[in-house]
């Protein structure tokens, strides 16, 4: 996890409904706890929407990266063959280091299951 | 607020526990169907950290920028006299175009507040 991250006091994360975390030791520690915590963990990333900076430049420096994260987890689950599943939506910026991409932030967010009722209201 | 946002298919907003939103013309119209829909609201932006690209470079061409949007409003309240608060940490990816700044992201999302528990089940 530490070679996927910038390692900068300014990088940031911000896990769905959390506030921002500061800094790569602090974001790693974070990726660690949640690892700690759950049996079971894979992310499929669906809607996957790549754009580079600065745009068109055949040397981009800069990627903003936009996906859905799909999350199969065993977390809290009664038997081991149990899973639960979540969506999270998400914004990543990357940045070109040494040759490759790291990660200088990434934004993940819930999404509110709303009832809407009839548009007529407005 | 359209001068604010560069005017691309490619450009993205997330509002607090929505879906993105593709293309400038979607997220200007999301802006214009939520400032239709209150009375008054007001973002005041705490914890403000700017970081520019290629880092170090005198001349960037992109800026991430996270903060605390603290919202007033004066949605859905029984008189004109009371407001309503709320919060969302905020990632904003802007750009230089024409030797100004532009939106080329924002993704906002809600705070959750829970309750936590002794650490000691850890």
């Amino acid at each position: 996890m530490a070679s996927l991250w910038v390692d900068d006091a300014d990088t940031s994360c911000i896990h769905p409904g959390a506030l921002p975390l500061r800094g790569t030791a602090q974001v790693l520690r974070s990726w660690t706890v949640l690892m700690a915590n759950v049996g079971y963990i894979q992310f499929f990333l669906t809607d996957v929407e790549v754009t580079t900076f600065p745009r068109g430049d055949a040397e981009p420096t800069t990627a903003v990266i936009t996906c859905t994260e799909n999350i199969l987890s065993g977390e809290g689950l009664s038997s081991a063959e149990a899973f639960a599943g979540g969506k999270a939506v998400c914004t990543s910026i990357l940045v070109k280091e040494h040759g490759g991409w790291k990660f200088w932030s990434r934004h993940a967010s819930p999404i509110a299951e709303l009832h809407i009722d009839d548009e007529d209201s407005a």
